[in-house]
This record gives C-alpha cells, sequence and structure tokens, in this order.
C-alpha cells in the first residue's frame, strides 16, 4: 500500500507493507486524513516515534464484525488494555500499555488501509461529509478543556493561539457564552475566527492584566504558557494543550506567586464533537487551506510550516 | 536599629533607620526570626527586593491600639489594600497593590523592629514558645497544601524535598492518614521525617512509577517539578511550592500527555498553623540547627546553604 513514514526523515512509500490485523481488530481504508501540530512535533523528535505518520481520518472499516463493515467511520486513536489501573478506575486513555495510532508503538493512517481496534470506531453520521469527519479527532481534543474545566458566562476566558487547534477551542468556548477573546499573530488566522463571532486581539496588542480566569494556550510552543501566565488572574486556571519536543523555559514562580491552576488536557470525547459537527455548532470547512492527494504528503508537510496555513488535509482516495 | 539588609548585597547595618510607622500600622519588637528559601532566591535577585530581609517572626507588640499594646504576635506578610477585585473576591492574599514584608515593597523582620498593619496581626498563645511560634508563617504555607487539595486516607501522597518546607508540609500530610513518603538527598533530614513515623525514600532510590494521586514540590529548584512529573499518576495533582529566581527548565509535555493538575502554592492560613502547634500535631523544634544573633545573620545565611541544614534562626531580643 502507499504510506507516509517517519523513520528519522519523512518519507512517501509507494509499497509500504499492508497493516497486519490483530484479534479484535478491523482494517480500514482510509478516506481522507488531517495533519495535525503533533505531526510537525513527532518530525522534532517528540514521542521517539517511528512508523506510519498520522492519527486524523475519517475512513470506511473494510473487514471486522459485520455490524461494523462497509461503514464510514472515524476512530480513537489510544489504543488500550482494558486491564492495568488506569483502564479500571475509568482512566482508559490514560492506559499504561496503550499505543497510540501514529503517535506510539502503533502504526497511523497516513497509508491506503489502517488496522484499528474495532472498540475505537464510531459511526460518522450521512449528515457530516469527509472534510467535516475528519476534524472529530481535534475537535474532540477541543472539547476536553470544557470537560475538565467548567466554562460559565460569567468567565472571562481567552484562548491563546489561532491556529488549527485555537480556532476549534475558541469555537467550544464560544457556545458556552463567556466572555471570550482569542490572541494571535497572524491576520488571517484572526478573521477566522471574527467571521465566527469571536472577539480577536493581535499578539503585539496584547496589554497582560492578570484579569483573566481561565487561558488556553494552543500555540504549541513555550512562549504560549509564559503569556498564559501574564494573562490569568490569581487563583485562575491555565489549560495547556501544547507538546513540543524541546524544553519549555518558562520559569513558573509567577504561577506559584498567583496560585495557578495549570491543567494539561490531551484526547477528549469523540460523540461530542460529532453531535458539535452534525448540529452545525462548529464550523470547520473554512479552516481548510489545501488538500493534498497522499503522494505529495512532503509538499503537504512543508505548507503545514506556513504561518497562514490552517488546516492541510491528506486525501488518500 | 540593628537590621539585615540587601541592597545587592548581604549586610548587616548596625545604625538602620528606625521604621516609620503608617496609619492602621503598629510597631513590632522582634524578638526571634526564621531564614527561609525565600531570603536566599532574594540574594539570587528574586522579586528585585531591595530593603531589610525577612518575613518569619515572633515579637512583641510596642505601639498601636491598645487591645494589641504588649501582646506577642506572629505576623501575616501580605499587606494589602482592601479595595481592589483580588480584596474584594475574597483573594487579598493576592491584592493587585499589596506589599510583602521583607519580600516585595516592604522592610522585613530582620531587625530591631518593624512595621506591619494591625490587620496583619495573630496573637501567640502561652503554650507556643518563641521557637514554635516563629514556625507560623511556614506551617501555614504549609497547611495551604491541604487548603487547596483536599487529602483523604486512600490518596497515595508524596514529597519532593525534606528540608524546611518539606519536614513541615509531610507533618500536615500525615496528619491526614494518607499513604505518605517523602523524597530527599541528606540522611539526617530524612531521619527527622523517619522519627515522626513517616516513610522516607532517598532520592537515588526512587523508582518513579507514576501512580502517587497528589505529589508536592518542596525542593526550591527545577528538578523538584522534572521527578514530580514522574511519579504523579495520570489526571493526578502537583503542588508547587518551589519558586526560584532563574528560569526553570521543565518540558512540561508529559503534564500535558498525562494531563496533570499543577497547582501554584503560596501563603496559608495562620490559625490552622498556631493550632497545630498549640495542640502538639506539628513538631518543629528537632527541626532547628542553629540559632545565631543577628549580628551574625552573614554567618547564619552560609549556615542555611550547608546541605544538613534544617532551620537556622536569627535571635533579635
Amino acid at each position: 500500500m502507499r504510506a507516509v513514514i517517519y523513520n528519522g526523515s519523512l518519507a512517501f512509500d509507494p509499497r509500504h507493507a499492508d497493516p497486519r490485523v490483530a484479534d479484535g481488530e478491523c482494517l480500514i481504508g482510509v478516506h481522507l486524513t488531517g495533519i495535525c501540530a503533533t505531526d510537525l512535533h513527532i518530525l522534532d523528535g517528540y514521542m521517539n516515534f517511528r512508523g506510519v505518520l498520522g492519527h486524523e481520518m475519517v475512513g470506511t472499516v473494510l473487514t471486522g464484525l459485520s455490524r461494523w463493515k462497509g461503514r464510514r467511520v472515524v476512530v480513537e486513536i489510544n489504543c488500550v488494555c482494558r486491564q492495568c489501573d488506569m483502564c479500571h478506575s475509568g482512566l482508559s486513555n490514560h492506559c499504561r500499555k496503550r499505543t497510540v495510532m501514529g503517535i506510539s508503538g502503533r502504526d497511523g493512517c497516513f497509508a491506503d488501509f489502517v488496522a484499528v481496534p474495532e472498540a475505537n470506531l464510531h459511526a460518522v453520521p450521512d449528515a457530516l461529509s469527509d472534510e467535516e469527519a475528519v476534524f472529530v479527532e481535534p475537535l474532540a481534543a477541543a472539547y476536553q478543556v470544557v470537560a475538565q474545566c467548567p466554562v460559565d458566562p460569567r468567565m472571562n476566558v481567552t484562548v491563546v493561539g489561532a491556529g488549527r487547534l485555537g480556532n476549534l477551542v475558541a469555537q467550544v468556548l464560544a457556545e458556552k457564552g463567556c466572555k471570550l477573546t482569542v490572541i494571535g499573530r497572524n491576520a488571517a488566522k484572526l478573521l477566522l475566527c471574527e467571521k465566527r463571532g469571536i472577539q480577536t486581539i493581535h499578539v503585539d496588542e496584547v496589554v497582560a492584566r492578570a484579569d483573566r480566569d481561565l487561558v488556553v494556550d494552543c500555540t504549541g510552543s513555550p512562549g504560549g504558557l509564559e503569556l498564559a501566565m501574564r494573562l490569568v488572574r490569581p487563583r485562575g486556571t491555565i489549560v495547556l494543550k501544547s507538546t513540543y519536543a524541546k524544553r519549555a523555559p518558562p520559569n513558573l514562580a509567577p504561577a506559584v506567586v498567583n496560585e495557578v491552576h495549570i491543567l494539561g488536557s490531551r484526547c477528549g470525547p469523540f460523540e461530542e464533537a460529532i453531535n458539535a459537527l452534525a448540529r452545525g455548532a462548529v464550523e470547520v470547512r473554512s479552516m481548510i487551506s489545501r488538500v493534498f492527494p497522499l503522494e505529495q504528503a512532503l509538499a503537504a508537510f512543508d505548507a503545514v510550516r506556513r504561518p497562514e496555513t490552517v488546516k492541510v488535509l491528506l486525501r488518500v482516495k
């Protein structure tokens, strides 16, 4: 099969071995995939991953139980043991023995086929196009913010970063009716938020008054946390969505002095994301900057790095 | 008066100007003071403080309202405006305009006299010696941990750092009946914890299994947070008591991936600390390594830096 692999360098492999399908797994024929900041971080050494890249996808079930065969699906990325203390305590996304599609110990979906546990499948309603469904995984990660930190209309909330994830997190927060601003650098990305009725501020014009109840760092860089610590009020909350391969420089003393809550945040609830897209609460089509065929993955990765790019998709089928 | 000052370098000044006493303040005759890690950090540039050092003290009220005059007191260190948004919302320790005794914008207590707001005074019960009362301020900071993060007996809790603050935090946690371990480097300091019935582990023998519900970083160094991130379970809590002048190196990616709560923690409830000492729930006399007269403050600061030192006191009167 065709596949985009990382083995110390990024490559398109036109004749990669087909996936082996383990017990309890099924084979998915991939339609469309999305490139995420985590994919870029893997190229910088994050998680020491080697293999087929990719974890955002929509596809069709080709083999497996009859109730799934032929259905269009999106796929949770954490593949878990169901036996460790984390799985038993209801935190299976934190399974001690997990593999993570295209991120840790398991091939991803930038390929014609990918093998995944049947337990990870979610059916895609007919109302959703592939171009919408491919956003379910990152939108679920955005919903994780409000799952971890309840948001109400009185709250003064700021999202730092107006890119792919920042836009999705902002749309999720906007639905909660809080006082919301998004801080970003690129005018086109800020405009996308403005078009959804979300107030924006250019990062050069920010006056940090330490008055935000909640700040969500979606920058993907250590500078995001530093700005967040200047924005958040004493005893306020910072949700960290950013991971990066390199060491982070911030001195956390301001967070200690101001008794800030810093919450790490990763994967989220797929069903909420599917429902939000189905009822039109979150709009994603305007975020698609470019769609490349799988063969042009290297050009697609170059495009993702451009500051004006929001979302780049790889079309497989 | 005599005073220990920091003006870019540490000095003992035998003829420092007496404090000016503002409206609502009273003058305290200082008996006994404690040197804290924060005092050392100030010498490294923390908070850019200049003036009389010191914020842990017990003394006698010399001037002020009659109900306080002549009483033995300990003193809250945050001097607040009672008018800003933080004061109005019940978070006056985070007052926007606060000065902090010996730390920020206000002279401290390593001196014969110190002027403080009457609102900051707490009476010391006769049952407490000066040597115990001087621990009220750091013990209150230790109680802040359980004020911010409720602890119950099922919880697996680790304190990183067996020094002054680590010992106090461990004693506060031990009283909650949780499964507690203290990690430290110095054998004598670990023994002090063992004598209170607290299990200890030398830092070289730690096997980090990411299974602690709560980890409290009392190391005063960036390495404490790195170890805490390896000890804490997914979705567990790290309480950060460490501030330092230098930039901190940790990469927070593990805290994002494991969705850890990081809670900054600073000053705490004085009355709980006074009560705990009065009823003997916390023992502090064994922590006193040396007592120096005020004139020998420079030697005292040298003593604090030795690895085997726990608490160093400065006797003023």
